[in-house]
């Protein structure tokens, strides 16, 4: 059967659920990424959360920090601190690979999108990895009366300052790829995951392409909270949303995808939660919604997608 | 004493020399090193004469191959070559923070002689390291009816191909850099040496920059053959000679370098052409001119200097 679905995902905690999906899937399965949190770095293109998704659905994602390659090697990052050069941001030497490949591609004029497809070739990856947009959208944390960017917030100052807001820079000038939008109108598209991403830094960029959001509308959307008991399962989640004096729960992030998500995925420690989710206007599945290993990725995918089958059918 | 002395320098065979010559003159040599084979890679600025000498000096050099860092990590080629990139080039894991940082500095429009400087620095080098020109000087290498950049010939054609000439592609537009006006016109300055390094393709691109030659007139010159009992002791130099249709000898060394060099130091191998060279108009140092450790680049530094030392005084 040809279902197909498409993801939107930020890094870590959305290519946990991306792999799942994938290996249920396979080449049905399209995954729109954020690259709001993109960054130039010793003047290279460094794309976070496309190159998690990269390694993971390759296979050669180092499973315990969550990013970065299995077995990397760290010589270059040496030797770059020993010539007094940037360290704070840790390039590993396979990593190194993807990043001058990418820039040298883009300095050529070429599209991110065929270079992450050529990439995605080599890694022998069947799902169709797709970057939200071509044109440079860079994430920038507004904290007191500065702002800075993502990458200086999150791994440079280790998410340590308060945030107040975040602004898109460069977002009006981005636009849907047209991969994306024959993806978005395929026939056979039947449902648009929303993974347990940051709703800030890593979905909040992707639905603000111009133009995404009505690609939203012809299929049932399932949102999956990356809120499980007051707590991000990885990253600044939860912490930015106490900053933002909104409370840490799956709710308040339901609330943010109300008119959009028909649907929402929490965890059991949430159960709780799940009227006030339906009362949004969101039918609610409540499971184990932590992925611990590959089962888990692989059980929170098809209860995911079996979910979504029950709403169109339901 | 502040006996200042300017050495002339290509990649390996050169650096031996320039090795052992900062072992005896720390901040006093200065060394002008070619960039004619320098070239853009996967959008990395690379110097491989520059940087072999760096290593050289700074002490983490591959003494075996003579290029690249001892112990260095290969993941980052490994890697590019699995993403289709070009793995031709051996880019090692440390060298690749070299190239980073170069690449990152003339993007911002500083010189390649501020970089050099400032990675010497870095690297702990008393001796003055001063590219040739700061701007890009390429080598082509004329075989049959074409032309070829010098790494694609010298790397990635393992030299195969027979060489009918050479172009250096900007020479016209490259200058004498300030610090080398300073370093030639410096007061303290007794002597220049040509290294050992290959006339055609290291040597002859620091004479071709505009203005240098005139530098070359106020102190003796004394180049050292790199040619030895008909054999290039490193690359492909005697490989060329025979090409371009000269006896690959000592004596045919020293006749480029007629009316420039005031001496010439040759192996023990080739003493019996030591009268030749002489009717050229050069003095003659024959000694053991083959480097194969540290004492030997340190021992033929020290017997250089002297001869220069006796044709000033002699």
């Amino acid at each position: 059967m040809s279902r197909r679905v498409v993801a939107l995902a930020g890094g870590v905690g959305g290519a946990k659920l991306v792999h799942g999906l994938a290996n249920l899937l396979g080449e049905n399965l399209s995954v729109i990424v954020n690259t709001g949190d993109d960054f130039e770095h010793v003047g290279l293109s460094i794309c976070p959360d496309i190159d998690t998704v990269l390694y993971t659905l390759g296979g050669i994602a180092n499973r315990v920090q969550g990013w970065g390659i299995e077995g990397e090697s760290w010589s270059f990052l040496d030797q770059l601190g020993r010539l007094g050069g940037p360290d704070w941001f840790r390039l590993g030497d396979r990593d190194l690979a993807m990043h001058v490949l990418r820039t040298m591609g883009l300095a050529r004029g070429e599209r991110l999108t065929d270079i992450v497809a050529r990439f995605a070739a080599r890694l022998g990856i069947e799902a169709v990895i797709l970057p939200m947009a071509d044109e440079p959208v860079r994430t920038m944390v507004l904290s007191g009366d500065g702002e800075l960017p993502f990458q200086d917030y999150f791994v440079r100052l280790r998410c340590e300052i308060p945030v107040s807001g975040f602004r898109l820079a460069g977002i009006e000038m981005a636009s849907v790829t047209p991969e994306i939008l024959t993806t978005m109108r395929h026939p056979d598209l039947d449902t648009i995951l929303i993974c347990p991403s940051n709703p800030f830094v890593s979905v909040e960029p992707i639905l603000s392409v111009p133009g995404m959001r009505t690609e939203l509308e012809r299929v049932p959307v399932i949102a999956i909270s990356p809120i499980i008991a007051g707590q991000a399962v990885k990253g600044p989640a939860a912490k930015m949303m106490r900053e933002l004096d909104m409370p840490a729960t799956a709710f308040a992030v339901a609330k943010r995808y109300a008119g959009l998500a028909d649907g929402f995925v929490i965890d059991h420690a949430d159960a709780e939660q799940a009227p006030a989710i339906e009362a949004l206007g969101m039918k609610v599945l409540v499971t184990d919604a932590l992925m611990r290993d590959e089962a888990d990725r692989i059980r929170l995918a098809r209860e995911t997608l079996d979910f979504a089958r029950s709403l169109r059918h339901g």
